[in-house]
């Protein structure tokens, strides 16, 4: 384990911004403070100015270990040594397993035997110890349950977790000192853990700026719960090109969502694939399908963010290089 | 024509500092300043810290409107409503199509006829006028003459001239603002506008900073001149896949790189390969070949460049998505 380490507050309710200031502090070492980038192309072409907060830059290349820090800074020393564990084929296993390797300790991921050999590899490649199991969410759990039994690891859920959340919030208190002036902040919405973090920090600093959570339409979950104010699951296995935004909101993200959130948007597949391209094209960025969903979405509004300045979070850029849409 | 305009000073003569700084300021509310990016991953991997200064975030993805801008507003307001005008396939002829917009006088520019169509269109899209000619630089030459004779529109040189190299040169004035303490400063090296006018800038800001011009193996013009202290050309049609280093070497640029420069080193085409999407997968960012030069060229010299700080100009991004080398 890390020689030095800080001890976060283990959150047991919503966080306040009080509090997620104090866990930006406590993981600011740990993350990079990607930059804010424009470009007079994009808003040329849209009529709105664009600011893209660019967690594709972070570590591991999504802003994933925000949380997983957060989660982790948490524990006391006796559960951090026995390592800390998660299921994920996605950009939340790597976020894990760079925070244990970060602080020197095991992790164990739990990975769908049919993930991407590109992801298992990266993860594999931070010193985490890659468990496959079958791609259902039963035997993900079930895996997992195995390893806290076995290892005494602590599981750090991908989003319904205080400390994550509050922890993907701190990107917001970074945006927000970089872009003062924003009129909207858009970010994709999955298992709303980056959404309610930075809902509680924007509508905190700044109560006038409209927060928009925007996802497929095809994978529309936060749509139907925010509007029906109750959870409703989406179909078993969404097929939307957004893999990072399969996954249902939480009983802990959704209130919080529910309360600070001013809309949720959904936008059809061809706008996701025409926005990523665009982003690539004009930005020369990386970003993955999941990341293109805010701009999405003032593409197919164009009238609705006419003359505003929108922040978008663009929360990774992990893909297959060889397996582009467009 | 733009209502109010700042005159430039037309320069003789190799630029010092001073006017370097002084064209800087001149041409910096046309441009970016993009940021300088580091990747963890690649330094881990090769055992060095680099530095990324990210011109493919430039206006037009590359770093060529600063000599565009540097050039053109060192013309008078008659020469400037005339126009300006040049030959390029690549990323000078958006420079100047870019600085002619942005200063309201036209563009001509001349392409060869079988130019990328998205490079032709990107170009057009900045308001230029597209004339094309044959793919031959007699041909290229010639049309630009006839521009020249009958709209008086005057010619900016790619690199061989005082004004465009210095302008070029204005991306070590940020560099070495943003990163103070590199070691060695790598660029790619093609006419050596860009390679001269840092190599102005670096040598009197730190004179102990090694500047090393990097070129591929398949047009090492700058290599074999340099060290044969006298200018040798590359073959008619050097075939790398560095589409921006084909150029060669010109009697303006040549002897300043002779007097700056610490070393050019020639890389094989593979490695360009490997460096790219080492940059594309670990940074997430966009680059076109010729970017990759550099960091192609510390793969092949590991121990040399080994626990040092290097900087690396990444010159554009600007490269058909659907036609990727790996």
């Amino acid at each position: 384990m890390l020689e030095k380490r800080i001890l976060l507050p283990k959150l047991r309710e919503a966080p306040r911004l009080k509090e997620i200031k104090k866990i930006h502090k406590g993981i600011q070492s740990f993350i990079h403070q990607p930059p804010v980038l424009s470009s007079n192309s994009i808003n040329k072409l849209i009529g709105t100015s664009v600011y893209f907060k660019c967690e594709n830059f972070q570590k591991n290349g999504a802003f994933k270990i925000r949380g997983a820090m957060s989660a982790a800074l948490s524990l006391s020393n006796k559960e951090l040594q026995k390592g800390i564990t998660t299921h994920s084929s996605g950009n939340h296993a790597q976020g894990v397993a760079k925070a244990a390797q970060l602080l020197k300790v095991p992790a164990y991921i739990v990975m769908p035997h049919n993930s991407i050999v590109s992801k298992m590899n990266a993860t594999k490649e931070l010193g985490a110890k890659i468990i496959t199991c079958k791609p259902t969410i039963k035997d993900r759990e079930k895996t997992v349950q195995k390893i806290m039994n076995k290892k005494g690891a602590v599981y750090i859920h991908p989003y319904n977790d205080f400390n994550v959340l509050a922890g993907q919030g701190t990107v917001a208190i970074e945006f927000l000192k970089q872009q003062k002036d924003l009129d909207f902040l858009l970010a994709p919405v999955s298992g709303g853990g980056l959404l309610s973090g930075i809902s509680i920090v924007a509508k905190k600093l700044n109560p006038d700026l409209k927060i928009i959570g925007t996802e497929p339409q095809k994978a529309d979950d936060a749509f139907r719960s925010f509007y029906a104010k109750k959870l409703i699951l989406n179909s078993n296995s969404p097929q939307t090109i957004c893999d990072g935004l399969r996954a249902n909101l939480g009983d802990k993200t959704f209130p919080i969502i529910l309360k600070n959130v001013d809309k949720i948007i959904r936008v059809k597949e061809k706008s996701i694939i025409k926005a990523m391209q665009l982003i690539w094209e004009r930005m020369n960025i990386i970003v993955e399908p999941s990341s293109a969903v805010p701009l999405a979405a003032i593409l197919e509004n164009k009238k609705y963010f006419k003359g505003r300045k929108v922040g978008i979070i663009v929360t990774g850029g992990n893909l297959d290089l060889k397996n582009l849409p467009f």
